[in-house]
């Protein structure tokens, strides 16, 4: 397989001296996603955990709803994987009107107009009674850290991690593309047969786009925390699907952009 | 014209306490880009500068060549832009097998193949005798902070810019997806017919993927810098484009991980 890091030769310059040394890079590669014959996506990710990347795209796109629904997967060779569907899973729109693709910070390909990418599935998530305490969200940003093996020996990966409501992490993916990180994440949760993951609360290292607020909502997760700043489309849709979204959580404190029925341990607003 | 800024009650929490305040967010709207009747391209951008994106977007995928291929650009309605190209202008291969589509951080869509993708123009540059001064480069990430009027107000926005060998800023723009902010300046290049960009300098403000070092070579850069990490194949594309490719760009260093011929006043290595 495909290793997730690549040593380079470089000159590092401080100032104006320059002296050789070795750098470690996240290997960026393209990954073409196939179901049966017909070419569905190419997207530009780190290797590695593909299956999960596949079949956590194919569940972000409304393709299937469960694992059941994947007769089986495999390599045609380093870079494609080929998905066979069962007959009770359709293709709809056809690919060949979608023609998806995607690069390594893209999610949310094949929607060639206004009208489809409004009609993407961002479902509103039931009434819940997860509560997690405001104590326990300070805390993901540093197990987050923690874990991140390739981003500490390269500064050039996303990581998303999905806790349970006590702040435990559960499991942690990283990737070139955020969105990567996200399908392969949800990818292995679907694999194991655990989603919805409705006790489940996603952080993200970097900013909420309105892609990764899409896929959470597919994925049935009522909280979703980022380290960066959400976008407009990111909080408006976090607002429609019922979503508790929370921006730039570092460093002790948090900003809550739609929901706080999930937050619990908080003062009133003063 | 929509804003690229919109204004959000939160609340703000520090540690168990919350207050409500307001909160600045970058805007994230869907653009779709059109050719004639046909719908090349959706993608996740701030809006703002949307022709410089559409005419951008249009030369990295080697759609048009020159401003005088576009005919004229018109809005239909405010997240469409329709482009109408000369007669010596064609869209190859046909739209329709290509389905672009694009989100907030994804800036190569529409091929849907790995042989497409290989074949995606990443032109090698041309022997140029660009010398920029290390002390120059040290000096790039400073301005470009300077500038970033919306970055500053939200912490959301990526930034792109331009400077000439002396890095004097010539031009800058920011958007979610950091592929639009240089689309957006190269089309605004383009646009003021001065491209190919030979004598530039292009600092983005995060990490350097495949995608932002194709669009440079497409524009003709032979520099360009990352505040963040590179990606490997970054790297070998830069390598194989002739581009020097720079890295880390902060706190007075930086690596270099293709090319040194630009880079004057470094000392040897040691």
């Amino acid at each position: 397989m495909t290793p997730a890091t690549v040593r380079v030769p470089i000159r590092k310059v401080d100032g104006q001296f320059t002296r050789l040394q070795e750098d470690i890079l996240a290997v960026e590669e393209p990954l073409e996603i196939r179901v049966g014959s017909r070419s569905l996506s190419v997207t530009m990710r780190t290797p590695g955990h593909d299956f999960e990347l596949a079949a956590g795209f194919l569940f972000a796109e409304d393709i299937i709803s469960s694992a059941s629904q994947i007769r089986g997967m495999t390599n045609s060779g380093p870079n494609i994987v080929v998905v066979e569907l069962s007959q009770y899973a359709v293709i709809e729109p056809p690919p060949s009107q979608r023609g998806f693709m995607m690069t390594s910070a893209c999610g949310l390909c094949g929607k060639v107009s206004l009208e489809s990418l409004a009609a993407n599935r961002c479902p509103v998530l039931p009434l819940r009674d997860l509560r997690v305490d405001a104590g326990v969200i300070h805390r993901l940003p540093s197990q987050l850290r923690q874990r991140q093996d390739i981003f500490e020996s390269t500064g050039g990966l996303h990581a998303a991690a999905l806790f349970n409501p006590q702040g435990e992490l559960e499991s942690l993916r990283e990737d070139v593309g955020r969105h990567n990180a996200v399908d392969k994440l949800v990818g292995h949760a679907l694999l194991s047969f655990r989603t919805p993951l409705r006790d489940s609360v996603m952080l993200v290292s970097g900013r909420a786009s309105f892609e990764l607020v899409q896929k959470a909502s597919m994925a049935g997760i009522p909280l979703l925390a980022a380290v960066g700043a959400p976008s407009s489309l990111a909080v408006a849709t976090a607002e429609r699907c019922g979503m508790t979204l929370i921006g730039f959580l570092r460093n002790g404190s948090f900003n809550v952009y739609s929901g706080t029925a999930c937050i619990a341990g908080l003062e009133r607003p003063q």
